[in-house]
């Protein structure tokens, strides 16, 4: 060590940023570790934004965990916001920022550098966000500007490209606002990821809920008229909106590591090795911006969420500390609240399952998720995805009115742990009568697929 | 085999009983399956026994699965209610059975027997339940006795002796029909099985909805006049009441089999191997009569729960129909609601780990059922109990609002594959800001954990 002090530099001041900044810090309170954010705020939570635009969350600060200053003051690490980094010179331990304040550049050294730059929206055209009434929904400054839209505009036809979790989220978000929404997506149905039995419940509930869904359809362009988007036009139609959000996923912000030869894989995303460094030495990635390892297929996959980007900062912290915190990967497990519904999945879909080679075997069931004399239960539909072969499970499908996003972390423990269905069907899951039924839905479904199984084996 | 078909005769038809005859008949409809219940009714949900007294389920037949009738109709069995088993003659493969409608007595042979005959209600002195307004909370016919006398003779004073599990539900139940409601129990909090912390949470919650506890109090008598009791008398005082329930627990139905030598463990359940199978040729056992091993400590517990009976009765019936089904043991996870609260408990408690010869390091938290900014949210207390040697997990007890139960099953899963608190600190939960919160309860707890044990290896 040349210096007193280690100089620590962070790309980017979301999620990965700011938690491996403060987990480093108090690691080793020596650390010198400046964040550097080119958007105006820090330390939000991105999944939170629909909530903001639905107004169920009411203010903007709700969802912000730390401001720049509380974080410098309170996690002694020094925050740059609206400095955006152009460059990155491994050789001389250096990256190039850029004051977006001043318009100046600088140089800043570094003895370990984390890249946390996220991600951003997918757009098909650039031009068309030009448009006053064209947003994305990524950085908190968009759904801003989105409420503000509203607020201001009072706009009544909504749409939205995309129908995936965020399009979904959305839909909700515009419907407890009173608008008219419509969501066109490039499949049949929404929610890509899913299984169909899935998907076909998610669209009764988007409808039930008067979303208007225009499936099968891809947008060909957005016609602009006096600076506003005035309809979008796909294969098929033209949809008037006085509104429009572009929700088709997100790309890994990678420009800065590709410049310099870091590796990304088949997702675009920077790989790296367990202990989040990248191939360029004194250089990690963790976040939205990296691929992650599914730990049901030992592939790389792309998933950028919130939790997941805290708990990569949390270890690129540990380590950039000196320490030798491992990054496993992920079973993969997500939900996502769709009007009345809980949207669970968990391991692999049945596609991706074959597409890896698995012999699927799959089962599903509805049941209740608490006793059906006790007032308020509900359905949950399981969707159970088996390896024939090993009988594992290696992936599932919850979605209910309750008690379908707990039950998915439930299977996901069971996921992680290897454990067969046979061994699921065992497994010692508690019963009150308000609270869950005598038989799990879980245990319902894995009864119904061992004994699928078992007849798999007599033919 | 001497006959066409095998007789399989069973003792007990409330939960494990039919659970084994509708299985076996399943898996061998050959089989001449007949299941004695002395009582009138069968197959009913005992645990929801509570919930049909505070009139939350309007009516008894709610909670029964099958009328004597449709089981026999619809699984293919023979059932005798008012049918009391009163001696098994092992040698001779033989039962004597009394029936109750006609008085008479007969012997009916079997080929292979269960014994189902679950627990009866922990009782003091069985004088007190001669009065007309004393009861225990057991039977089906317990429960339609007690509402029947609510709706009769409109009592005001209600007084439970036991602060357990029951007494707990009962409390509830008529606190749901506006009655004065007092807890008389043993120790100084409700529950003897939880944490202290769990206890004081119970105690603040029950006493927040009007329930009075007396505490450190022990019955000595219940003074009865003309035919009804009047007050219960403790060691401190006398406390008047115009209905009494005795809530003390349950004790295993084991006089038949204790006659004939079956083995019986240090609670007095009765002792079986893996199969179900007791220590006299041809006769399994299963349900409330029976102790189970508890898989964290790998010693035998008594746990009369309506789930683990089912669940016990499946694996007899598939081995009474020629099957190999083990019954591997429980978790023990366990949950009930307590007014507005979740309250569960899985595995070993920090008395029971310490008593097992564990070095027991502890550690709890309090975070949020799902992301604070989103309305609704609801604070989670979480307890882990580690064995500090293995690193492993092995009890937890989760309360709150919102999300406590499941969240015990996350654990429970956790438990029965070994994991470390290290590993459950990595775990994938889903995260969703109306759902669940960036780092889940489980994790919050399990980091701080981690943390703690690493000093404590460092000190």
């Amino acid at each position: 060590m040349k210096r007193a002090s280690h100089r620590i530099l962070i790309i980017g001041g979301v999620a990965a940023g700011p938690a491996a900044a403060a987990k480093a810090k108090r690691l080793n309170p020596n650390l010198d570790i400046t964040l550097f954010e080119q958007g105006e705020f820090i330390s939000y939570g991105t999944c939170s934004m629909p909530y903001y635009v639905g107004d169920v969350i009411k203010n903007h600060e709700d969802i912000i965990t730390f401001s720049p200053e509380k974080f410098e003051k309170e996690k002694g690490c020094v925050v740059k916001t609206k400095h955006r980094v152009v460059e990155i010179k491994p050789h001389r331990r250096r990256i190039v920022v850029h004051n977006l304040h001043d318009d100046k550049f600088e140089e800043c050294e570094y003895d370990q550098l984390l890249i946390a730059a996220g991600a951003s929206a997918r757009v098909p055209n650039k031009e068309w966000l030009k448009a006053s009434n064209v947003f994305t929904i990524k950085h908190l400054s968009d759904s801003i500007a989105v409420k503000n839209y509203i607020a201001q505009k009072n706009p009544r036809k909504v749409t939205i490209i995309g129908g995936g979790y965020i399009g979904m989220e959305m839909a909700e978000a515009f419907s407890e606002r009173h608008l008219d929404v419509t969501v066109i997506h490039k499949a049949g149905h929404p929610m890509n990821t899913l299984e169909s039995e899935t998907q076909a419940i998610v669209l009764d509930e988007i409808k039930r809920h008067g979303v208007q869904f225009i499936g099968s359809s891809e947008i060909q362009t957005i016609a602009i008229e006096g600076g506003a988007a005035k309809s979008v036009k796909t294969q098929h139609q033209s949809i008037e909106a006085d509104l429009i959000v572009l929700a088709l996923g997100f790309e890994p912000n990678t420009e800065l590591a590709k410049n310099i030869k870091i590796r990304c894989g088949r997702f675009g995303g920077i790989l790296t090795d367990q202990f989040l460094r990248t191939n360029i030495e004194h250089i990690y990635a963790a976040g939205a911006c990296t691929e992650i390892k599914n730990i049901v297929s030992n592939k790389p996959i792309y998933l950028p969420l919130g939790n997941i980007a805290n708990k990569m900062g949390w270890i690129a912290g540990e380590n950039i500390a000196g320490g030798h915190a491992e990054f496993r990967g992920v079973v993969r497990t997500t939900a996502v609240k769709v009007f009345d519904l809980e949207v669970a999945s968990v391991g692999l879909s049945s596609v991706e399952a074959e597409a890896s080679g698995f012999k699927v075997v799959i089962e599903s069931i509805r049941a209740y998720s608490h006793s059906r004399a006790y007032p308020g239960s509900k359905p949950v539909f399981v969707k159970l995805i088996i390896d024939g072969l090993s009988k594992r499970l290696i992936g599932a499908n919850l979605v209910g009115e309750k008690g379908a996003a707990l039950r998915a972390d439930v299977l996901s423990v069971a996921i992680q742990n290897k454990m067969t269905i046979r061994q699921i069907a065992e497994m010692d899951l508690m019963y009150t009568p308000p609270l869950a039924p005598v038989w799990d839905p879980i245990l319902v479904a894995a009864n119904q697929a061992a004994k699928k199984l078992d007849k798999k084996i007599l033919n």
